[in-house]
């Protein structure tokens, strides 16, 4: 995915904002999206204002920065677990799967935060567009990775990389909230691991 | 999709509890589920708390109540657009995304709806339970009648038929919050009728 607009970031800037995402991260979780003050966050991060503000613009370009990170780390799993070439489709997204079970940001977490920001996008105007230039980025990143992986081994989608990386978002997204709504009906990950062989022809 | 335990409803009760349920529909619309309060609603319906109270246990229950309607339409579209033993399932598909599109309760407000009374669900174990109950309910109902429209054809799913329904309603869910996030990016459905056949086998 292309990185936010690149300022020069010093190790010890980034250092800070990693402290500021690892705060908002968790008073997010406690408080929820609306209940979490700028405030709150400097508090446990244990910075001023003066360096969040320094650092971010709003309480919306963290959960911009947050998405950012997350996307990232998904792009980096799949082409890792397609370097190798010999690695069949199966094998690259049992890899994946894999991968997403040790996931480190908490996936409850950040289903319920993307939820809460995705309903502030929907009724504000600033936010909806970040937010859908964010949704655009990330879904550009994942079509690259997905034709990159599938070209490698001559393998054609049943339909346009686009519309399969919507839908597996979108399954990714479900299955997740089925699971908070109904803990123990669907064992994480099913959803993922029986629909998307159909969706990539490997059915 | 079974109905909720059914008391005897008298028109006129049946008559309240409609003007009620319309008016919750538009108040949870202008202000939200959690910024709506049972007394906009009877203010907007032109109703008592008394008569509120007498139809409906809390805020909580309009919206089981909307979600059991509005899953009762669509199974009712499904199950008549399958009612022509002539029609493919690729004819099924299309009459129920035609007759979606007409769909009255309007898809975007009914999406916003869910979602935050999902976000509601994961925080309130209470309504986690009663969310939980329903939405199996309505799984339950939709997977009858996928069954009931594959079987007549002699169809074989790729899939487990509880597999294929989760996977359409987080389809159908995360292709409107596509829409509504990034407006025009998507053609409303475009998803939906490019994915479903190929779960359904049809690709």
């Amino acid at each position: 995915m292309p990185p936010s607009p690149a300022p020069r970031v010093t190790p010890r800037r980034q250092a800070t904002r990693d402290r500021v995402l690892e705060a908002a991260s968790e008073v997010f979780a406690e408080r929820g999206f609306h209940g979490a003050s700028v405030e709150d966050i400097c508090e446990r991060a244990g910075f001023t204002r003066g360096a969040f503000y320094s650092n971010f613009s709003s309480k919306d370009d963290l959960v911009l920065e947050l998405s950012t990170r997350h996307a990232q780390a998904l792009v980096d799993r799949i082409r890792s677990a397609a370097s190798r070439p010999e690695a069949s489709p199966e094998d690259v997204l049992t890899d994946v799967f894999a991968s997403l079970a040790d996931e480190p940001l908490r996936k409850d977490r950040w289903l319920v935060l993307t939820t809460e920001f995705t309903l502030h996008a929907i009724r504000d105007a600033k936010a909806r567009t970040a937010w859908a230039e964010q949704q655009r980025r990330i879904r550009d990143a994942l079509i690259a990775v997905v034709d990159e992986t599938v070209d490698q081994r001559g393998i054609t989608l049943p339909m346009p990389t686009e519309i399969f990386v919507r839908a597996a978002m979108a399954l990714a997204n479900g299955s997740m909230t089925q699971q908070l709504v109904e803990p123990g009906s669907l064992d994480a990950g099913e959803l993922e691991r029986t629909v998307l062989p159909v969706l990539l022809g490997l059915g």
